[in-house]
């Protein structure tokens, strides 16, 4: 396989399942962390690797072809013989990569969000094996029942779920980092505080299953990660320990039949109680009924949110901006045509620069 | 279709079923309550009916035909054409109906586990539409997923939930009626008080599933019904309303795709909690394993736990007596050969016999 952000947290556990079931590794990329890179490159022994820019190239140790940069990765990608990509770069850059896969006739194992959120309509949804925990517990529960009335993802509410109003208007970075229940990279762990995470895998889940009934609530404790309403009055839910093994071993693995996790005990799990995304303390997930409404607008909400989350790290914006951010951006793109791969990729690119230059 | 046990709450909630979705209904049966009896005659006009005794024929109104007693159920069903038999007669006296079902090559929806805790050798138990909304949501679940590891039935807990040791030394059979979820018949509700009612629905699922692997716990407001473990550590549940119709309609109705109840609003949900069945306060579900490991051991504690119920209804025992009463049973009985129906009959006697005799 293709195992594309192999240093981040799904490259990594993608790395273990690989080492527990005996999988080949043909090719890795990463961004910058080429120590843990060469670590992986003298395990796995990869015939390719891929790195964030030329100047890096040299780092590399091994016995491996090294490409570089966005289109190092889509070279690599045609180089390589491996049926399964598993995509977990960070980001809008994970577009191109899920696109040329699909394209190569390769299986799609996709952990980049932001592929569906801005281009799903570019993708073959409905052969995409879906690596996020909420969407393979969609797909777990979407099995021949009667027919289904909604989708339901849970959200654990991210670091600031006990916060007030008044200390989300200070919040730091340091507060932002702080994930009750996932260990994850700083975009996503950003973006669950924000909840632009969860409008995401709402859009996630409209891509990839075809249903534009798709809600989200908090479940603080990650025990229950997806819900499945159907027309009958039943519902089903999908609960594992919070580890992304689960749902990785089952997107490279169909017919999966092995054990990877174990099970909660149920009489030590705390209490379940699902809870609202308050709109006041998570107002990016207002946009829900807007962007399912109309899914192309995701290009828009992605690049203003990725513009956001480097500018608050860096500390030039407070915590609570990314809603104006966000629909400044779309008041003034969203008539844009955003009809074929090259205007979204233009879109995208406009929306950073005029998201950039808010005075805040 | 026939409905056997046609006043008792899930006789009512089929013929609102049959009601709903226009089915029509062929033959009815109640033990004594002819008025009720009278008023589903007048509403759905069957060919058949059965009551509890002879001495009560004269009393039936409608234009027709009226069998008694339990042969009149045995012959009541060889005349008559429908297809599916819903049978929700209560305890041992279910067994037989339930044979002939089979024998006719009717459907059996089966509400009538006692059927299963002393006979389920002797039926074609995969062929069987479970109505009890545990063994419901299992079957619900139960797809083409990774092996399964355990199957998990949930307790309400019963009228004692709260009762300490001391209260359930004294308790009456008023006491033990007041059921916190479910609206049921008498024996029921004091079978689900002292949990007897999870033992048998755990050897229900056995025989309906085929997995010894089977446990139960108390989850206070029925909200899940039923959960499954699978190999790979997935867990799913299975969520609705407390209102059996959901079930019913589902054994009557292969591959129905309406609605029956509405969902909950998750967010007003109670939070959802896993306690431990005690086997201090719940001393008969200490037997579980040993009747998973001989389950035709269910015929000896299924008539112990019938005389108990009808002396406690009648304050000729106490509340705690059961255990007692049902050990001293399999004590004496549990050599019996039980391999024919002939002999789990007579054994059904000689135990109900014995336990009547036991001083307490």
């Amino acid at each position: 396989m293709v195992v594309l952000g192999s240093t981040g947290s799904i490259g990594k556990n993608t790395l273990l399942i690989a080492k527990q079931f005996n999988l080949s590794v043909e090719a890795l990329s990463c961004n910058k962390n080429i120590e843990l890179l060469n670590a992986q490159i003298a395990e796995f022994k990869p015939k390719f690797v891929c790195v964030g820019s030329k100047n890096l190239k040299s780092k590399v140790k091994g016995d491996v072809k090294v490409f570089a940069g966005e289109d190092g990765i889509l070279n690599m990608l045609e180089n390589s013989k491996s049926q399964k990509v598993i995509n977990a770069l960070v980001g809008f850059a994970g577009l191109k990569p899920s696109i040329k896969t699909q394209k190569l006739n390769k299986t799609l194992c996709l952990a980049n969000k932001e592929s569906l959120v801005v281009g799903g309509k570019f993708l073959k949804t409905s052969e995409i094996c879906a690596i996020d925990s909420e969407h393979f517990g969609l797909k777990f529960l979407l099995k021949d029942s009667p027919d289904i009335s909604k989708l339901i993802i849970t959200a654990s509410g991210g670091a600031f779920r006990d916060a007030t109003l008044n200390d989300l208007k200070t919040a730091t970075p340091k507060d932002a980092l702080k994930h009750p229940n996932w260990d994850m990279g700083a975009k996503i762990t950003i973006d669950s505080a924000t909840m632009a995470n969860k409008l995401f895998e709402v859009l996630e889940a409209y891509w990839l299953y075809g249903l534009k009934s798709v809600d989200a609530v908090i479940e603080r404790s990650s025990t229950i990660h997806a819900l499945i309403e159907f027309v009958d009055g039943s519902t089903t839910a999908h609960i594992s320990k919070t580890d992304m093994k689960l749902a990785i071993a089952h997107a490279i693995m169909p017919n999966l039949n092995s054990q990877i996790l174990s099970h909660f005990d149920l009489l030590s799990l705390p209490p379940l109680k699902f809870e609202e995304i308050c709109p006041k303390k998570y107002p990016i997930f207002s946009l829900k009924d807007e962007v399912l409404k109309n899914p192309s607008l995701g290009v828009i909400i992605n690049a203003a949110n990725e513009i956001y989350v480097a500018k608050f790290l860096a500390k030039e914006c407070e915590f609570l901006a990314l809603k104006s951010m966000v629909l400044k951006a779309l008041d003034k793109f969203c008539g844009e045509n955003l009809g074929s791969l090259e205007s979204v990729l233009e879109v995208d690119r406009k929306v950073r620069q005029f998201v950039s230059k808010i005075k805040l």
